[in-house]
């Protein structure tokens, strides 16, 4: 087996070995197909069993009544920051929380539709923490609500979602979709870029209330009207074939090993192994998150000094942790450990930061 | 070797077999990488090089100068129908010349953002032909000229392009594109889809003059905006990886094999070798196109009866001629024979479309 390394990256990022294999093994002709998934028709009946396979494993892990369709579509969450309310907002309003930077840019294009309300922002604490129920200025007349589930920049994430009455709830969970059970039906829209969770990039998972569908105007363009989408089961033109392969594959990988509620404890574990490294340095690893808003998919932190982060960063790289850089408005450093990422590469992770801590605590000092 | 049967399907398509075996090989783990191209950020170095290498290798293929930027975006041609209008357009005007499908598809979308003067179509004839020059009715102050250089549905292609003076020329050339030389200083804007004769589906190429991405207004959706793609090197959200890794192959693919002039002349003589049995079979077999219409990626056909067409899929199916079956539009049959299909493959079926009718002409003679 070729040698691999520990991959934290946010997204795209590492998925599970054995979907991997499978996809290796069959990359050149599927059996009892006679070509490859490259070049088969989106029309055949060997990319329809495909594609209603991934729709209905993906059904089965978080419940989704026939109330919702389930999408497969391309462009992105970004895409999506547009056709929400191109298709969502008829009375032109919109409550829109703001967690971080994608939630921001969410709200940008929101602008571009109607009058969005800032029903709280945590900018000011540089989005350490998840805004709590009682913060939030909702208009029960608007349209929907809009959140972010998980903030991969800032390593913030939902316990449970805001609520929000009757108004329908609209959330991006690209970044934590199918790390843990949901209720679907609390939803009037989910979507996620599939990089990090499910597949490769390139899809885009929709999963809405067939009813809020209905509100979009036939004047607008074909590819942004989610009901053009429901009607043609995903299929109005070509998609990521081999995108919505792969989301199948990692489906079933999930279902194998014993669907979500088995991942959220795993992923659970990993994230407390990381957390209780942090908690436990005495200060040397400090995370960016407030305890309560800590997610469970992007584990922030910093430590005294650039310098020091500098040096973990590019000795981890050669011992074969890669991907921990942080992000620019945060800094120092993020473990990106999704679904896929392994028990074992968290664990020496921990391991490698305790041992570099040992040795460079003098310097922590030095630099105070 | 895994078994594998001749694809004449319009799209995905067949791919060179040395591609899909790279592909194969490297899809667990990429070398010096050590992560699958699956997982790996799409900032990251080792993908930098790919999506720079794809473009250098298109530039190189097509002679693309300077002045035009290279994009791969998402959403196929079909969101390419609303993103044209929405950014070229400032004085709501443009010329739309009609010959199949997917040019009415995109005057449809077109038609929401301007006033569009249709400045030919050979509907009326089933588009069995492109209209000559002297048919056009082209509006010299019309913001762009629309057209589709081939159709796939109707088996017909430009065998040059419309002359439209100074007015800036778009093509959708998703079915023909690198397989022949074109002179891009030509034309204004050429978008195609991948998934023919490019690489997997989910992809789009857009190669665009700088100078015209300078009037989409401000207020357009930041991913419906060429601009922002420019700024950003399409690297403004996550694109598809692993479709641009695959087009990266096949441009080295189509270099290795001698460019697009030896791809051009092959492509002739794959296209000569059914055209002459259709032609040489005394009206059993009968080509849609006119004869100085037709398409060199796709062969469309009809037989005297539908029983038979019927029969000759059925048994073409059998014998591991797949995807044959016409579209609707026109009915019979079509072949499409993009880059990556083999020589042998069209010998192979022509050889077995002459014994199918030396079997059954008298059932020509007995419907007729």
């Amino acid at each position: 087996m070729a040698n691999r390394i520990y991959n934290f990256s946010a997204g795209p990022a590492v998925l599970p070995e054995e979907v991997l294999l499978e996809a290796q093994e069959f990359l050149f002709s599927l059996p009892g197909v006679g070509m490859s998934i490259l070049e088969i028709s989106h029309r055949s009946k060997a990319f329809d069993k495909i594609i209603l396979e991934a729709e209905q494993e993906l059904r089965s892990l978080l419940n989704i009544s026939d109330n919702y369709a389930v999408l497969f579509l391309q462009g992105g969450a970004s895409l999506q920051f547009s056709m929400v309310p191109l298709n969502l907002m008829p009375n032109k309003k919109a409550d829109y929380i703001i967690t971080g930077s994608w939630s921001k840019k969410a709200l940008k294009e929101a602008k571009r539709v109607g009058a969005i309300n800032v029903a709280a922002t945590t900018e000011a604490e540089n989005f350490k923490r998840i805004p709590m129920q009682n913060e939030l200025k909702l208009d029960p007349s608007a349209d929907y609500v809009h959140f972010t589930s998980n903030n991969t920049i800032y390593g913030t994430e939902w316990q449970t979602e805001p609520q929000t009455g009757d108004v329908p709830l609209v959330c991006d969970a690209s970044s934590d979709i199918l790390s843990k059970k949901i209720d679907v039906n609390k939803y009037g829209l989910i979507y996620a870029g599939a990089q990090k969770n499910m597949g490769p990039s390139g899809v885009t998972l929709v999963i809405i209330r067939k009813d809020l569908a209905e509100r979009a105007s036939d004047e607008l363009h074909t590819m942004l009207n989610y009901k053009i989408h429901i009607e043609n089961k995903s299929l109005y033109n070509t998609p990521n074939t081999f995108g919505i392969y792969v989301i199948n594959l990692v489906a079933k990988w999930l279902k194998k090993h014993g669907g979500l509620d088995a991942m959220y404890k795993v992923n659970k574990q990993k994230a407390e192994v990381l957390y209780k490294c942090i908690d436990e340095s005495g200060g040397f690893y400090k995370g960016h998150a407030e305890k309560d808003s800590r997610s469970l998919m992007n584990i922030t932190f910093r430590m005294p000094t650039e310098e020091l982060e500098k040096k973990l960063i590019a000795d981890a790289t050669a011992a074969g942790f890669d991907g921990l850089k942080g992000h620019r408005s945060v800094g120092g450093l993020r473990a990106s450990i999704y679904n896929a990422f392994p028990l074992k590469g968290v664990q020496d992770l921990a391991g490698f930061m305790k041992d570099f801590q040992a040795k460079h605590a003098d310097e922590k000092v030095a630099a105070k």
